[in-house]
């Protein structure tokens, strides 16, 4: 599920937060040399991604009913971005992802992205979860509990010690 | 349909050959200046939807069955990509997009891409129409007819006469 | 330059705005079905892109020394981005761009992207310019006042007037 | 420099074949639901880069005239892909990387790109070596060299010997 014989492939929890490795390619930088600032989203929905497998979850078990979570998936509603500084091709940057809370409808999380010790950008990142009819529907309590199971400081040694 | 307030939005037809003007931005280059071999094949794409555009066929027209063509939409099977010449940041470039031929379930496609006289890519694609679940299907004869109007000489007049 | 036989393809001056049409195709959808949220992000660019065109600016100009403006490019440093609805394929949008003020090396602006009358995303983004060694730079008063000129009442009419 | 805390990032040989796991996320997705055709493109450049890496080359490297190898980056001037199944979000692929030969200035490179036992895609591609002038240049043998060290069986031993 997470990666199976790439057990690095979906990062790995730092305490409460999630952390995703990623190499900078071609694709992710533009002519003036470095990174192009809308692939910082892409590396920061692939945080968001992990960390919902992390949780147990997976986008397309969330789009399937059999699961018990119901028929669901998210949409970003809002992002501040701040772009801190630049990363380049072969970089290897780090994704940090904090779940910072949830209302009815909407996820909060907290994003970073890291080269090395340099922090590239940080973000917040409010999450909607909606039904296949597009409309905003409350985020189902298991989903959160398994959320935050994992990124409590308690769950995360749970999360770990059931990871499969 | 075709652009409404926005006529050159869709490109034109030039004799059998659609015409899709598209300009280089930062999202099309990568760190070594030029424009990101991925990325041509995001332009050619865009001119194969404007020549189905140009036909009066639309993607969510095709998979909507309401439209009599059924339901459908076409996934690339083959391409051979000769990448001629390179482009960069604010170039504007032409993709030009030539029907050429239909075989069951299989569209061919030939497509060049040119900064003003330079041929900067050629390629020869071939489409399949696939249904809702994934299986090849047919081409629908109203569909090739279509295309057939605005791509053959005679067409090209007709379709330019229609065009709404 | 802005097109040459395509005149519409770097949009137009709407007032103080800039409005570029964008038509979605294959490459900016999800699996959800709608545009993916990084995806107006380019839109975005674009719209900035053109604006800076109109005003007479091209990323090529900007980091070749000879046109008298100097070596600088921009790089976004702040976003602050609400998605306030969805698009999907086939959809055609407008990108609307307001330059809202310059402070030393820092520029303001601000963009909202449109389906009809239905407004899509909102973005508030901050761009600085950096010289080529990536060191933030005082922005160039020719520049600002090129900007200022198509993008004021006054200036628009002669932005107009201008364009060729 | 192979991912250090990460040392999966890179993939890794199985026998002449260099190997890298890749997630599906949103962005390589389109409306279809399945994998976006021109995505299978930025994975399989992955791939070629880790091979290159594997090999003890990195982009930043052949650009850095210290380095030895001398200054390079590399171009794709051909493809031939053939799409041959449908990959969809979440899925765990392989990209399978195998250096072909080399003849001048170019390189031959086989990809393929696997969902478990299921064939996806598969690719030939040709790459040209090209100075900083956008020349076609020899491709230095010291390169060859290490790209046939770790991609022959008696060199694969050795490559992963030696990683580091």
């Amino acid at each position: 599920m997470r990666g199976g014989a790439w057990p690095d492939l979906g990062g790995r929890m730092d305490g409460c937060t999630h952390v995703l490795p990623v190499r900078i390619y071609y694709e992710d930088t533009d002519f003036s040399g470095r990174v192009y600032h809308a692939s910082y989203l892409r590396l920061c929905e692939r945080g968001r991604s992990e960390l919902l497998r992390w949780a147990g979850l997976s986008h397309s078990g969330l789009l399937d009913e059999a699961d018990g979570v119901g028929t669901v998936f998210f949409a970003v509603c809002r992002m501040e971005i701040d772009f801190l500084g630049a990363a380049t091709i072969d970089d290897l940057l780090e994704v940090r992802t904090t779940f910072a809370g949830c209302t009815g409808a909407r996820l909060a999380i907290e994003q970073q992205v890291r080269c090395g010790e340099s922090e590239i950008m940080r973000a917040r990142i409010t999450v909607a979860a909606l039904g296949r009819d597009g409309r905003p529907r409350r985020i189902p309590s298991r989903l959160v509990n398994m959320l935050a199971a994992v990124t409590s400081a308690d769950g995360e040694m749970t999360g770990n010690g059931t990871a499969s």
